[in-house]
């Protein structure tokens, strides 16, 4: 197989170096950082700033991500196809149920949330298009290592860290849930990433009946769960994930699935 | 001054030419559309895929950009300073006014929406964020060329097509028009832009007083203008822009600057 172009993925490191931990860095830290020589990583800097990828701040002349990522990532939800077939049902689902929903697809070991719809409601909201969630603790990514292979696979290469008392971190409890995610065909998060936050997920499903991405519904844990009931976690929290809550988040991934081939013949 | 790095160019070309028109290219339409030979462009495609930065369609086996530019433009706005800073004013503007709030700054020629709040209604809207606006027709643009010699060169390199029978084309109109915005200090746009749709927005100003962006109210022009009064446009149009709101957005534009630095000594 053909090598691939150096300069670009150094160039495409420096950008993920820069897209965490610290943000503005000069050029010293950031040619150590990838075991660079310093002229290398100007060369490198200077078309990447050129082309609107990076900015120098004029005062500190550290570097930090350009304005023309942001254009770009716009752009990508412009062809998004899988966003573009799930705007509507989305929308409706955070109507009906007064949650806000995430539409997320696997992305470099994590779930990428590529829509995000606002509880109906008057509160302050941070959107969320753009960040990542762990694969393992949370019901987008459950229902991604459920169904998706590759996801299980970078699940169980990463390093599940407890996020909260409730993370499931233990390789045989990680798949066992993922087991009953198969069997019941949807997927929760209760306080195991966020406290006070729970969330229930369903597979988008193409024509060929892949999982290639996963729909949740998210909220305070008093509105998710029943007031009452022993609960799934079995250990006296939170009652049951509403059933009601539950059948919409299945009904609005059947219906992005049907719309972007699944299960027609 | 040492040369910029030619496989990086070609690839910000790449990614530039995905973004717009068509969006999903096969290699020879790319290659022949940058003047590339296809063994040349198919090595820069093939890294850009490595890297998260295109995406191959398995069928048609046509190229798209990649998730990997969501999740980077994602990090651009965490470590935007200016959107930082203006998140509070600009969603307590929205409140005051109803309207929905846009902040843009200067980007290739044309104005880059970094933020945008919704109007708190009911309604549904889709999230500008990311996306490009004129310079020569907007209140978000004209601020800025009024207020920033680069944008200002730039709206007048440009070539200014009518986006609707109010836009103003002519150069001495359009001179006219920033020399009257850099007088009264704020801008607006009734109509000039899009059908239906008025605005009127601020400079924000850094600690050396340069214009490093803009803030604008918009909505539908039976709210953003008075019902009643010749208006300014001159032409039996809608009326004025409501003084009230003018007044919201400068204060809002003049409280983002003041965090920023602007005006402390």
């Amino acid at each position: 197989m053909a090598k691939n172009i150096q300069s670009l993925e150094r160039a495409a490191a420096m950008l993920r170096l820069l897209a965490g931990g610290e943000r503005r860095l000069g050029l010293s830290d950031i040619a150590s950082s990838l075991g660079l020589a310093k002229g290398t990583a100007h060369g490198i800097l200077r078309t990447l700033q050129a082309e609107g990828f990076v900015e120098q701040d004029a005062l500190s002349g550290r570097y930090q991500l350009g304005a023309e990522l942001l254009r770009l990532g716009n752009s990508y939800l412009d062809v998004h196809e899988l966003r573009a077939r799930a705007l509507v049902w989305t929308d409706d689902l955070a109507r009906s149920s007064g949650e806000s929903v995430h539409l997320g697809v696997l992305h470099q070991g994590g779930v990428l949330v590529v829509h995000h719809v606002f509880r109906p409601d008057d509160s302050r909201q941070v959107l969320e298009v753009g960040a990542m969630q762990p694969l393992y603790s949370t019901a987008l990514g459950k229902v991604l290592c459920a169904f998706d292979p590759v996801a299980h696979s970078d699940a169980l290469e990463a390093e599940r860290r407890p996020l909260t008392p409730h993370t499931v971190t233990l390789p045989e409890r990680f798949e066992a849930e993922l087991s009953a995610v198969r069997e019941k065909g949807w997927a929760s998060d209760v306080e195991e990433t966020w406290q006070g936050v729970a969330a229930v997920a369903a597979p988008i499903r193409d024509r060929h009946g892949m999982a290639v991405g996963a729909i949740a519904a998210t909220g305070a844990t008093e509105r998710i769960c029943d007031p009452e009931g022993a609960g799934d976690r079995g250990d006296g929290g939170p009652g049951r994930i509403r059933t009601d809550l539950v059948a919409a988040v299945r009904d609005c991934a059947r219906a992005v699935s049907r719309d972007i081939g699944n299960g027609r013949f």
